[in-house]
């Protein structure tokens, strides 16, 4: 299923895509797709079963904002340099274990909302994601096969970024990781039936109309369920938590200078295969 | 005001501890202590009326569990390295500005619950800290005194740290950060007016009954009002999230070998001066 969030900031609407591409409304199944509807298999079966059924009122996409897939996220948990391509891109080794840092859940915005390049940032770059939404509790995991089915679905996320600030202010990365409107996510919550291999995805980003960032899952280093399994060692995770799993080559940090960081009036769209597209325009905070 | 959340862990009610020490039920009063609460001043008046005119019914204490004193913690920005002392135990220089890092708000717990050691860890460390509570939503704040005026009140923060992990498994401090129960709060929250002045408050720390840290706020590199004015440039700080402002000498890290880092069994003392103190039994995850 496809799972998505429509309205205005703040007062969403859950929904549904169907398979003919007809968006469906939710609300009088469920209050909202959030943590506590993905750990609930019979509600994503009474969900499932209406859409089947044929039963859920259509509603009008034209003019609808969609805002993140999923309401209430605990915590964003982010994999640096996951990709081979991107880790050499910035000069560095592949790393031995994953890189693990935080973004706070407010910085998540729908997928098409406003991206601010904050006061004072000169190196505002891209990112383009493969996000898991966890479905389970998940502590100190020992399998992939346990780690794949804490997974309730993928998302597509953009963890925006500010290089000065993640790498040459001191201290750790979320500094530059953590400004507002820096993880839009979505458009949909691509349930995990329907994501048959998360290591076999196209991701693409465009600035501009150019494409710059064209990778594929298969170039990750750690694997989505090697990532979900160490994760869960260090912290416990919890449903409706987000995992950005890192971005491949092709950020502006990666090209030649000047390095064409994004400013207001750039706009940003990117894509997961099969996960839907993004669009954003960056503005002055 | 003191004001605390008490009750089993995810069903807490508010409470306030008056001047004479008596514990008074504020459910008839405000839902919970949490930020929005904490952005209202009118409804801060109504507590603090009702307190004032004797209203307020006493609570039993006995045997009553204390929650952290803030309910949805949207998230723990932490200043690592913000003493003189703590920073040469560590044998690194003054940071030249703020080191900023994140826990998630599901570390959080109360004051006095069980911390788990997790599994694998070997290097358990502890960190008394002064935390402060924020009242409003800060953005680019540009002085000290609008920093202050976003500070809704103080509490006790434990920053519990897994420094193996923290420093010797590969990218940023998160990993070591976020492990659960790793950010025992409270048990008050002590609002702003009742501390006068922030860089003059006692911290200690007591590891089955020996002080091992005794430190004083005056000795921050970063005092709060920059604190709080250097993190709103970075990110959006809102009503109830938590800056954890560093800590001072002592820790475990710091001590010669074999250092003496926490294991299941070990109890934990902790005190900010007039902001309470803390006790938690350490057990194996």
């Amino acid at each position: 299923m496809k799972l998505l969030r429509v309205g205005p900031a703040g007062a969403e609407r859950p929904a549904l895509l169907d398979q003919d591409g007809t968006l469906r409304d939710l609300s009088a199944l469920v209050d909202d797709i959030d943590g506590s509807l993905l750990a609930d298999a019979s509600a994503l079966d009474r969900i499932r079963g209406a859409a089947a059924a044929g039963v859920l009122p259509a509603l009008d996409a034209t003019g609808l904002r969609v805002g993140p897939p999923v309401a209430r996220i605990g915590k964003v948990v982010c994999i640096g340099l996951n990709y081979h391509g991107h880790a050499a891109e910035t000069g560095q080794a592949a790393p031995a274990e994953p890189v693990v840092f935080l973004k706070a859940a407010d910085t998540v915005v729908g997928p098409d909302d406003t991206v601010l390049v904050p006061r004072g940032s000169v190196k505002t770059d891209w990112e383009v994601e493969l996000a898991i939404v966890i479905g389970r509790t998940a502590r100190y995991l020992e399998t992939d096969e346990e780690a794949l089915a804490h997974v309730a679905g993928y998302a597509v996320a953009h963890d925006v970024s500010e290089r000065e600030w993640q790498i040459e202010r001191c201290g750790t990365w979320d500094k530059g990781k953590n400004c507002e409107t820096f993880n839009p996510l979505g458009p949909w919550l691509v349930t995990a039936d329907e994501v048959p291999d998360p290591q076999d995805l196209g991701l693409k980003l465009w600035v501009n109309g150019e494409l710059k960032q064209d990778g594929h899952t298969s170039d990750q280093i750690f694997p989505v369920a090697e990532v979900v399994r160490y994760v869960s060692r260090f912290m416990t995770l919890y449903p409706g938590d987000i995992i950005n799993t890192g971005t491949p080559a092709g950020v502006a940090m990666g090209q030649p200078e000047p390095k064409p960081y994004l400013r207001p009036g750039d706009v940003v769209e990117l894509e997961v295969e099969g996960l839907g597209r993004q669009r954003q325009e960056l503005k002055g905070a």
